[in-house]
């Protein structure tokens, strides 16, 4: 009971700074690799101050917390280190999301295809150094790629664990990128499509945030097709609302506190849930009101609030806001029953608070 | 012997054949899943119709010939498969690259990422979908990264043939995507330093093109520490001089025969070693004649032909032939002595004729 009794929201903090050390180190290995064979330092500097200039590390947490829900003890080494390639994964996503998606800051700081654009800026022309500062973070997030296998190869899993996981890596990733697919590939043109936008929803956020870190975590810990099947259950309606919430902030938020823009949705004239409610559900005076605000480049912060009161005044906030509440509802209740480990259970309730709540 | 003696370079055929037949085979299962979710179809499309397009399946060929030369017998699905994974693995990194290289054909066709700007140019700037094309293109050159893992870990490995060659194929990667950064990053800044011109040979298409499939081929086989060292004898000065000779073809190939333009390795500024010798080794007046042409994007063929006469009379361009001839017969006097199986030779000796002649 020991080692049950620490485990809980409280060591969110410990998993957090575990991972960051194992991805500390790691990328200490491949400094003195590329120092060796005089490859550019430049490359694992990059991706240090990427990775530890913030970050929830949401995904390493689920996936300690799906170990725990499928009984596993303690924190194991392996454990931590499959957590820790699901964050540099991540890493990957963020760089190439950035690049496709033209962000110009993350965490604070540039992006990192605009960081390798003014690294790079002396001797070339503006255009040329921002095509290299591209190049090179594609280059940059293909190596996270890359080196969050090789954190998998030597995370020092059993050949079941192996066996286990590796279909659910591979799954994750398809999904996720597909997901990123359907979702750059529709911004810019959204329509009344509201199962698409849930789709892109569920793709890009609830199977890749929520879903397959647990699933991962629990397939170390020997769970059955029962028990993933159950984590599917409380995971996709915590990630739909979880997407569903950020896309509210993306509009209503504060960003003083989100570190979001409430510009940019309606710039990129991304296809969400709430868009789609728009134009499916309002009024046609309405969505002509609205039409010209989505994916204008140039919406000011007026245009922004004009837009608000639209959306607002068709009802499609309410809406959302009652999908959300719907989604962590189901959730709960399948707490109530499902058959975790009750250690995981603290752990799971708090994230659905912390991932959906306002 | 029956096995032995039908295994020679007259088999690259069924080894290309067989490895197509995987790869088809893989791409229709993504068919069916992406069609079951109703998750686009053209991902996998778009990966079909570049790899079939063709391409000399080198690194599938040349990771059957490494099994081989490790005693290896017959070629079982398990070794095709590895050798599939290579080759989606390099449609990832041609992908990219054509991105990175801004690179408008590939195979006699257009780049991924231009196709994909044409296809969804309805309704767009031409800027909005050249931007959605390079970014569509960066997630099917990441699905085709995430698929060569997927491949190989579905192509049926004992525990001991994983352990032996995920490291490999770890170090394979690393060791292009540095050795397409060191590229990146001096193309358009050509200087004197043979030493990086020829570092970026050695990992860009060196490691990668010879020595890591025949590394990772052999060590299916069960390969030991030192046949692999005699494979990386054999097969660095194979692939440094494969590469010098593609350098000098993309000076003075026939574009006819190559399919590479002759204008634009110097357009691009490329660090090649034959511009570092001209650099380093060539009378002030030649390099100061050369200096302008050099990354010069509006190069003419007028141009390109005075170009190569300063090269030649720097004598730079025998040097390269120097260094190719003698990558060749150090190759071929490591296959004079090297314990490799004897079937493997007459393969080994055909991919160095074909490789580096002209």
């Amino acid at each position: 009971m020991t080692a049950q009794a620490v485990v809980g929201p409280c060591d969110f903090a410990v998993v957090r700074g575990q991972t960051d050390l194992i991805l500390s180190a790691f990328l200490e290995g491949k400094d003195h690799t590329a120092a060796a064979h005089q490859l550019p330092a430049e490359v694992t500097e990059i991706l240090r101050n990427f990775l530890f200039a913030g970050g929830k590390r949401l995904r390493p947490v689920l996936c300690v917390t799906g170990w725990h829900a499928a009984s596993g003890h303690g924190t194991p080494k392996p454990v931590l280190q499959v957590a820790a390639a699901l964050e540099m994964f991540h890493t990957f996503a963020l760089i190439h999301d950035d690049i496709m998606d033209h962000s110009h800051t993350r965490r604070g700081h540039p992006t990192v295809h605009r960081a390798l654009a003014t690294r790079h800026r002396d001797g070339r022309t503006a255009t040329a150094a921002s095509q290299l500062g591209t190049g090179a973070a594609i280059l940059i997030g293909d190596l996270a790629l890359a080196w969050s296998d090789e954190l998998l190869h030597t995370a020092g899993l059993t050949p079941t664990q192996s066996t286990a996981v590796l279909p659910l890596i591979d799954a994750m990733r398809t999904e996720v990128m597909y997901g990123q697919y359907l979702d750059l590939t529709t911004t810019g043109h959204p329509t009344g499509n509201l199962e698409r936008a849930i789709r892109i929803v569920r793709y890009k956020t609830a199977k890749y945030t929520i879903e397959r870190p647990l699933h991962i975590g629990a397939a170390l810990a020997g769970a059955d097709h029962d028990l993933l099947n159950h984590l599917s259950d409380f995971a996709l309606p915590v990630g739909e609302a979880f997407q569903l919430r950020d896309d509210l902030l993306g509009l209503y938020g504060n960003p003083e506190q989100t570190g979001k823009s409430v510009l940019d949705d309606l710039r990129d004239g991304k296809h969400t849930a709430l868009i789609a409610l728009v134009l499916r559900d309002g009024a046609r005076t309405r969505v002509n009101q609205l039409r010209p605000f989505l994916g204008c480049r140039s919406l000011t912060e007026d245009q922004a609030a004009a837009a608000r009161r639209i959306i607002d005044s068709t009802g499609a906030r309410a809406s959302v806001e009652d999908m959300i509440r719907s989604g962590r509802q189901q959730a709960e209740r399948v707490l109530d029953t499902a058959p975790f480990a009750p250690v995981a259970l603290t752990s799971l309730r708090h994230i659905v608070r912390t991932t959906t709540g306002v």
